[in-house]
């Protein structure tokens, strides 16, 4: 039921039989574009095109409505984002912001307080629900590649690589607030300069790209666009063709070994494995390694 | 009430009605410099000439009264932390130590534990309270770019640059100890090489500017130290001019998220910001934005 | 009672006094050769040369049982880690997994996942052994330089060097199973970028020596492997005369606090201190370095 | 939308303008009744009389939804639960446990575990909904009394009331399986007595009401059933007389720092009440004391 | 320096060397009396007779001052703390709580929201200073207890005993308010009931003596406050007798242990031992056990 | 190869090949007594009549051995523990911590220390090996009904009865130390009034069957103590008799939801049972319901 556009390479019809039941049909994707331009793969292209795909709050909710569906949709196992045009994304509308602010309840602090604190959480939850993709209770699927700028957005993403001439910046300090949808929560585990992060994070001053490769923000830099977005199709066209029992499992325990100590990760993955080494992915991956081949000659079976 | 000395450049009158009524007059900073050079901007010189600026106790206690001080001064917004001379710090004080450790009570190895970790946890609350300045209840202020080498004390900072002929080294295990007034605390968490902190802290070898930068450790290495300083004062004058509710918020929230995980961290932002987003200096902000002003030319209320 | 190699460079005896009790005589090391090559350094070497090193079952038990009798030995400080042969290991052993895993009860799936639990943790077990080493309640001892690829293996170790040909790879997603020996849960707190990470455990992806040392996971790399081995001993070498009560608490420190909040790190240090500062060894190194001598010099009591 | 009963004594008419967009009206609830016995406080009857309330799925899915749009409901600022007929609930319809499992995708243990996962979060999550009612992102609203014995489920209630004749069993051991909606968590958190807690899980035995008073599992025992659903709204009642700013501040920190070491709590609570303590609540409450009036002679705005 | 009023029963003179430089000596206490009614015991008693002992600003001060004093004395190893007059303390002062919200900056809600914070966290720290007391760095010394209703300040204390005719409150919720000043934080950890503590918090309801027995809020119910005092002080006076090594570690621990899992609370004891095993307390009270005299009998130095 | 001496009442030989191989035959229980009185339980009786039962060295050892059998040997599903003669056990055998504490190396506080750390953490694992069995990799098996006083070692048991005239007692700071094996970490998890916890902890005071009874330290209390073994293996029988997929599961997480927030033990409790629900336990379970039978009657596998 989402407009899923055909890509000018290699589209293949969206399958429609596992979107979930509860994505009423009328909806229409309108700040994003959701694209097949490789098999059990989804691009997900941000396209407000005349705004430089700035964040507004249509873009949000879509944003959870797609990810609610792709993690129930046992075809597709990877998800590259990426912004369409030059730019990746401008970040929160700041129109829309300002209007939002305007309209909080009048009479009373405290009530004002309430109604920010659900407006954070929701935005918060937008890019939670990426991150999350693949691992929580009703969500079968994947791992990304995702693409280029946009702070708070690309550091819920699992992979990250750039263009030559891409940069980042961190502005919420410019516009009198403290960043809240994630930026001061996940960078600081993402990249390995914390001096980098408090000076990106207080002055709001652009990172090139190749800072960001250095630091460990990015893995790669491509020269153009064009490439970074094939090498971002290529690496999730491998990362799916894997066993779904293998990534999803090892996005699982990333996820959970990151935020608790090395001890639980181990207690959690063991727990983790007692029903997982059951699996017949285990044999079938085994046979094709004896048979010298690799794990896309394999059918492994959807989870 | 502290010995303000007048910067060759261009200083400033230090505020004293800012200084809090417990900083009784008589003392007189001896270990350390206080130098007003920018608007908004401290300049904290750590000051021992013929001791390479060694820290002594007299040291290690002006450092918790003058950043105490700061921290109720709502007329600072960045401090900039430098050494007098060439070295920024040749660290403890090995005569005071052996002193110190002479000193404690003879009669029982309990009694003197109890003493030592007296001590010990004093010495960890000079640095402590270093990098709590501008997040704790009574403390009113800001985020810092410091300098060069002395590794407990910088890694305590927020921001560290340093020049290109600055070298850092773990001393501890020369002299017979774990270290315990942080560095083994947050070394670790500051810097992308977790092999490099183990190598640092069990040989105590010296590292250069260049494998600083390049582990993350300082964000930018300049050719010498009039050019530390003079970059020191610049990015410190840049965050000084931002919305103290901004600076302080984004500081508030990246220490508290570096030891959580990141769930939490977006739970505590979210309930900051019920208060924070209430401010009047995020339309003051978005204003300027749409008026192609930057936060310099804001005038932001104190906090 | 280890069957220690003389190795062709400078061999000691390895005391036979120090090994414990309970390392019964019978017991003929297969997989592994310990050697002594300098004084209070252990070199182990993985030895199965016509299986690239592969870790089979006894190679997992031997690792356990050789890294608790290093744990009780006093006389060793450091071990340096190192495969026989161009390959330091090329990891699990194809076959023996899949034996395992033909053994299992057929019965019921409960009792099979229970079985499993208890292979998984043992195998976790084996690489914690070796991490621990030097900081638990019997482990009088060191901290390592380890060598080359094998990234379960090696992310428990201190320190890692690896030679110019030097190659790393997560296989475990090619055999369809999420890592369970701690490569997942280690890693990420080992080098500064979580990008990479996850490609290289989504994809199974080769890493080479130069992006194994700009992303942090090594923190040397030498021309080869004659040079990798020199430089690893040397390094043990400074280790194990250094200290042993400031080493092991170094080492026993930054293991803690890597898992916890700064502040609890900070507590535990000044607990652990409120004994270890009694040492001898503070007076004998200050009195070291007032003398202008090296801890080399210094003769510390073993621990 | 909900079928709200009119219950014999004093019922009002469900605000329906109240019921947030989402919950389309064709749903029509038939495990479940919703009343509105007093103003402020809605009564939630849990309804299948010829199976002893038992928790079958569309029980289950009830409740989430309930416990949805009760959250979203300004008007609602308290629930009790209760149970119609004589049973509170018999607890999970073994039935259907059967015929759950009976369902499960039979070729892969990995995809069976995977598809069980999800079940039981989705189980988890009904009563972790129930809660966390009054304490989330989109959530304004309460607190509430329930009832009598099911052990899973009134775990998840604030506060427990039961009659004379109640009984409590924690059946799960005698199923063959560990319990996986909650009781394992919250029990041990919520009674005193750790030896009871595991006597009861182990055993499955059954206690009564003087126990379940005396260990703190509930902190009342009427009569009969009349008199407790007497007292339980009137306890309700008064709970929704008060602030609703203070009512769900409260419930917000108290469930906060059940998870959390105390100065946690007290660091949130600290940034929780920045925003809260501005409200008009406070000199409201505070002129009614002066005034000698109770909380129920104040009108609070809705939250 | 600190007005010591004779007690009517056994008054020693307070040892006015032991009080620390810091407490400079204009300070006069006058919401507090502080009397030495046994030997290493100090009794502190809340008096503001006219107002019911209500806590206001000084008195908040007083407490934070006295503490800290405490704190630094080594002659005292435990305080008993009590209400003059019928009441132990009505809690904070209404009239002073309008007037302190009443004086907030009125320009911006954000720097309305730091002041608050300020005035919360310094509240928070009169008690948690009380809790702390013979626990940090600089705080040689005791343990206590105290003796009626005022749920913030006595959820603070080590030991709860009341009267017959006491009564307890958590009042905040009556004053639109959540309680920030730690009932919500430590009530649910000190006793068995968290039904009851809901409903406590959530009603405001009055809990009686022999329900604070039951539930464990205190440990022993006395007929009146004479007898009450008598026996507090009598078990105060039995643990001064104690090794203050044996009494502060224990204290010590049970504080770190109540926040963590048991084995974090298992090792930190563990490095506590390692220095306080060697203490000269252990020979001292073997040898008395063995000569059949109790620790009263042993003269333990201080600590 | 364990002296199971034969019970007077009911005893079954002793499956000697249940024995796991490491318990090499040589050893003789001296301290312990192992009976089998009941299938699939043991009974484990403290057994140094003339000493109380004092725990001397010998005694540690033996119980860290025979809870390693007992967690290897699938025969067995409960243990109950219980003292010959009046006493339970009189604790720590005082003679021998003193020639302990004399024993310790003279030269080096810090060796002294390091020493200490050791005892202690053996100590530890005694009863830390108790409370985990069947829940860690190799353990196989039960939950157990212990008996009486001796407050380290019980509050390291599932479920504790006592007899009438049982007492408990926290001797630890009448012998000049902080209890260091278990009782400051576990006693306040257990019990539901953190007042009297300190109160027995800092006075040594002794506390009757009726009070431990009522805070919740042990479920039953029992006439005298024929009555009390009878009960308490009868409660052994019957949990021996349920499945030990269920029991040892339940206990795993029991014990894991313990020291954490409630979330990660819902988490937890979910990845286990993605295995632990595919077992034949629950139809064999679910069909004796059905038939009105319990689960003695139904026939378990072992685990």
């Amino acid at each position: 039921s989402f407009p899923v556009h055909p890509s000018p390479s290699q589209s293949l019809p969206f399958p429609s039989q596992s979107v979930p039941v509860q994505s009423t049909a009328a909806q229409e994707l309108q700040s994003l574009r959701l694209l097949q331009e490789r098999p059990r793969v989804l691009h997900l292209q941000l396209h407000r095109p005349g705004k430089r795909n700035a964040l507004d709050l249509r873009c949000w909710r879509e944003l959870v409505q797609v990810f609610r569906d792709i993690a129930q949709d046992p075809e597709c196992r990877a998800v590259v984002v990426s912004g369409a045009g030059a730019a990746f994304t401008a970040g929160i509308d700041l129109a829309e912001l300002g209007s939002l602010l305007a309209a909080l309840p009048a009479q009373d602090a405290a009530r004002r307080a309430w109604a920010l604190r659900r407006h954070i959480r929701e935005f918060q939850e937008s890019f939670s629900a990426m991150e999350r993709v693949g691992t929580d209770p009703q969500t079968p699927k994947p791992a990304w590649g995702p693409l280029k700028s946009g702070v708070d957005l690309i550091s819920a993403c699992d992979i990250r690589f750039c263009s030559q001439d891409a940069y980042f910046q961190v502005k919420e300090v410019d516009m009198g607030l403290a960043a809240d949808v994630g930026t001061l929560q996940r960078l600081p585990k993402i990249v390995g300069s914390q001096s980098l992060v408090n000076e990106l994070a207080f002055t709001a001053r652009i990172m090139r790209a190749p800072e960001a490769l250095s630091c460990g923000l990015v893995s790669r830099v491509l020269p153009d666009k064009a490439a970074l977005l094939e090498v971002a199709l290529e690496v999730a066209e491998a990362i799916a063709a894997r066993s779904p029992v293998a990534v999803q499992g090892t996005k699982v325990n990333l996820l959970y070994s990151r935020d608790r100590p090395v001890s639980e990760g181990l207690q959690h993955v063991a727990t983790w494995n007692m029903a997982m080494l059951q699996t017949e992915d285990i044999p079938k991956s085994v046979q094709a390694a004896l048979d010298k081949k690799g794990p896309e000659d394999v059918p492994f079976a959807k989870l």
